[in-house]
């Protein structure tokens, strides 16, 4: 078989092959093409055998930057694996339209005791039963040491040994399938991890033109950042072509720079649309951004980066104050109901306005698109993960909000994601863990923390994050579930999910006509109406913990038609078509109008 | 009157008035507003004034960052300006189209042997007699001591002390625009020079985010950037409304970074949309940038920066390879004659390929974009400048290449500019000068200006920057115009502008046909017609330096029709209609057709 590397100013290279399976070891040259790949072709090697490659004078031995497999870990020799060798049974998969998805983001290793894929495909009917249908998978690329969030992973292309590695990545997606679940991964293209980075052993993947948070930014436009920009592109393709991933959350992209005429951006769409029509289906491609850029999702010919989805932090933000009393400390710029209502209604809540905590103003408009371009969440990986305590949102306010702020999330005209363990209120922490083995990652992990939190000016201390007790800590106790509380809450999330996939007025997210209103000060009054404007739904939320709620959901001006509450989370919620009605504090309800003749609605 | 100065970091700022004119020492306090503005109302205070402030306890005095003159250099107090004083007598000047223009770029300090604006208006009927209609004046932000370039420039709005300041700068457009000249301006907004660069003692202006070959970036996207893209956006405004200028040329934009949702770009090109509504007068921005990027100059609702024109270093680097026998040596991706015709057709000549130089693919296609969107030069202040000699194409080729360069320049579909003698073939040097005070500043420029030549491996020992005799060697001799070989081109230059200014296929830009094919191997057909196909153009140049060229100026299939040579470099040129001729070496003859009825056209 065909061994290929890309060490541009390397001034040779040798493919070592590793003794094993009745093999001693071999040394073959390899020989340079005009772009700086190395090539070596080796007979009688197929899937399983080991190798490194040894640039230069061939003194030193390195894992392939582009490793399908590191079974030994980050200092170990790559592996190669035969991607024709699986047997898929999920011919019939066609994925699913990303506005009828509703995430569930896992971590892999704190997702099930065992901390494997293997282990969640036992899990997948639950899956089933929630109402879920598209796993997020945070970041799998391997990484040094045992467990870690992934966000440090070093070989882009590896799947992390200790999860089960390429073939029980493999089988975790063909049963999802099998049972109508999309599948996505998280994965980071703005940095490498420190520990265990062979990167820069062949070839300049970084640059010191930029800076991002977590050191040296990738090498996207200067000198011979064409083999990175095809490390990346490639990787994307990857995904879906060898582990048919539908899709791909990119980690932090406001952190990648390119300042080329044709940016990583623009060869990105092109290559994953060039794949798109000769694999006959989609690959979604969504962005965490800080930006508030409305670019993130707009077309490449307007100025966009043509991203399917963006993650839609100030959704999170403008209801989080109205959940925890002290969401206000965190969150600074946020805290008015009006901020709430714009972000139903627009999408980003800052759009020009001057931002206390960035000392700028940020963002802007994105009025307009269509609410399938945004992914919401009451919580994700960072906003426990990121806290000292690791708090989730079930320990930080009480049951009443977490319905409420179900809601607010499955009634939202956005493609919703829920955190794992959040259906049914999981109370257990989720910690920032890591399994560094060089003291000097340590050290700058621990430093770049504390910095993160005196930002935020948290409360408490921060649990070491190598200690192998906060990880085992930070695994689902799932066996709660059945617990009174818990119980509860997972029923009020399957209702509201079911609500959500079957009515069409919830269903159809880039056909949405929507309005938000403030109602009483405290209270958020979002109104739906159908093309033909005969049917109507009305999702009435009271963030006051203390008052009801008077409010006319007639207001819009339909006189007649059929009034009928489809949903409520307080039992004192009037159930019939009363238009002028009194909502109990902390409480949400649904009520559908059939009209019986079209109005002018609002 | 009212000063303002902003430091949004400050915890407090006093305006220290400076003794004179019949008044003492006054320290007034300053109060900030919410955006970190400080400001202080000062009675008996007027043009002349000479202040500084003092940042936090007022120990230190400082100048103005936003002077309008610093009378005694970078190091002594600001000075008042009052701009309302000054009686213009440009009421009738209405600007030029930009597709119309000529520029001629200047450098103050060298073009006379005063180095004054003052001394410019001398020469201003010169200019009107060459034909050139747009003055570009390399910078004149005040910097370091007597003498330099312009580039390091360090108070953004202060005119060069040694010029003539704020007076001169207006009495020189005043007196251009009488005779119907525009005046465009160089200015800096990539970096700040280091010495007298006071901004930092003030506010966040710079970041360490990005890398500049300069040192660091401005802050255009960080904590408190607002008030840095203020302080830029503002600056444009003020050279258009406060000295009448009718243009910017914005300085290595490349180096710009903002990765904010609304970038300076969009800020700035809505300032100016603005400002040109509220003046009823057009302020053109020209881009340099490295980047072969159509986005500079494309509109911003489709991604783009809509400058209005961009220098097209392809163009010259396309042309120079065939100039001078040992251009290749400087510019080894470009050689072939196909890349020259590219670069008359379409404007950038890498779109995309491997350019070595760079170790990655360059650019994207500018096809389609209207000439008068680039600007083209065959020589401007950097091409000698950064040669260790400041070699001008003058002596570095014959002249018989040097009038085939001007006619390639002058007959190209772009908007052409000179560079400073470049008319009459001027031989003196120009050389990089500089006047530093503080040894470090001399030490960095010395380093890189090494480094810079080693890339490009000059021979010859560069001369230093600092010496006085340099600049003395770098002004222009404009007496020797009188001497044959100097009459000689300058002659051609004012036939070619001629040409140029008077024929509809050469003018009118933006509906330029155009097309452009390589003949015989070592020539180039540049073919015209108007858009009903009756009147034809045929622009025809030999590059070889030893062989006649056999061309058919007829093979645009037009048959019948009165042919006439416009103009022509040779006097051995054949001046008839004879479709099938011989052009001697090194020469470019024009041929026009009027069609006695419309024709296909290639």
């Amino acid at each position: 078989m065909k061994f290929k590397v890309w060490a541009p100013e390397k001034r040779a290279m040798t493919l070592v092959l590793v003794p094993g399976g009745g093999l001693r070891e071999r040394r073959l040259p390899m020989t340079r093409d005009d772009h700086g790949y190395w090539e070596a072709e080796a007979d009688d090697v197929g899937g399983g055998a080991r190798y490194f490659f040894a640039p230069d004078d061939g003194t030193e031995v390195v894992p392939d930057p582009a490793s399908n497999y590191q079974p030994e870990g980050v200092y170990g020799p790559s592996e190669v694996v035969d991607h024709g060798a699986f047997s898929w049974n999920d011919g019939d998969w066609r994925g699913l339209p990303f506005e009828e998805l509703i995430f569930y983001e896992v971590h892999i290793g704190a997702f099930t005791a065992a901390g494997t894929f293997a282990a969640v495909i036992d899990r997948l009917d639950d899956f089933v039963e929630l109402g879920v249908n598209a796993l997020e998978l945070m970041p799998v690329a391997q990484w040094s040491g045992d467990r870690n969030w992934g966000y440090d992973g070093v070989f882009l292309y590896a799947v992390q040994n200790t999860y089960g590695g390429p073939q029980g990545l493999k089988r975790l997606v063909d049963a999802c399938h099998r049972r109508g679940i999309a599948v996505f991964l998280d994965v980071v293209y703005n940095h490498i991890g420190r520990e265990g980075n062979c990167l820069e052993r062949y070839g300049p993947y970084f640059t010191d033109k930029y800076q991002t948070p977590w050191g040296k930014a990738m090498n996207f436009d200067g000198a011979w950042s064409d083999g990175v920009r095809d490390f990346v592109t490639d990787n994307v393709l990857y995904w879906a072509e060898q582990y048919h991933l539908d899709g791909l959350r990119l980690d932090a992209v406001h952190e990648i720079y390119d300042r080329n005429a044709v940016t990583i951006w623009d060869r990105l769409y092109e290559a994953v649309k060039n794949w798109e029509r000769r694999a006959g289906r989609r690959l979604w491609l969504v962005a965490e951004s800080d930006g508030n850029d409305p670019r993130v999702v707009r077309p490449p010919g307007t100025g966009g980066r043509g991203f399917d989805g963006l993650w839609l932090d100030d959704f999170h933000h403008a209801l989080y104050v109205f959940l925890d009393p002290k969401g206000w400390r965190y969150y600074r710029d946020f805290g008015t109901i009006d901020q709430l209502a714009k972000a139903f209604s627009e999408g980003f809540v800052h759009s020009g306005e001057f931002v206390k905590f960035r000392h700028r103003v940020h963002g802007a408009s994105s009025a307009g698109i269509s609410g399938d371009h945004f992914v919401v969440f009451n919580q994700n990986h960072d906003l426990p993960g990121n806290r000292p305590g690791g708090e989730r949102l079930s320990v930080l306010t009480d049951v009443a909000s977490l319905r409420l702020a179900a809601a607010a999330l499955l009634l939202s005209p956005y493609v919703p994601m829920l955190f794992m363990g959040e259906e049914y209120g999981e109370e257990t922490p989720f910690y920032f863990f890591s399994d560094y083995r060089e003291p000097e990652t340590t050290a700058r992990l621990i430093e770049g923390r504390k910095q993160q939190f005196a930002v935020f000016e948290f409360e408490g201390e921060a649990r070491d994050p190598q200690d192998a007790a906060v990880f085992e800590q930070s695994k689902l106790r799932w066996e709660r579930r059945q617990e009174r509380r818990h119980a509860m809450l997972l029923d009020w999330h399957r209702r509201l999910i079911r609500l959500r996939r079957e009515h069409p007025l919830l269903r159809d997210l880039s056909k949405v006509r929507l309005r938000a209103d403030v109602v009483g000060g405290h209270g958020l009054m979002i109104y739906r109406y159908s093309a033909d404007r005969l049917l109507h739904l009305v999702c009435v939320f009271n963030f006051s913990a203390d008052t009801s709620l008077p409010v006319d959901i007639g207001y819009a001006g339909v006189q007649q038609g059929e009034w009928r509450l489809v949903l409520t989370s307080d039992e004192q919620t009037p159930d019939q078509g009363d238009k002028a009605l009194r909502l109990p504090p902390r409480s949400v309800a649904v009520y559908e109008l059939r009209a019986s003749f079209a109005d002018d609605g609002p």
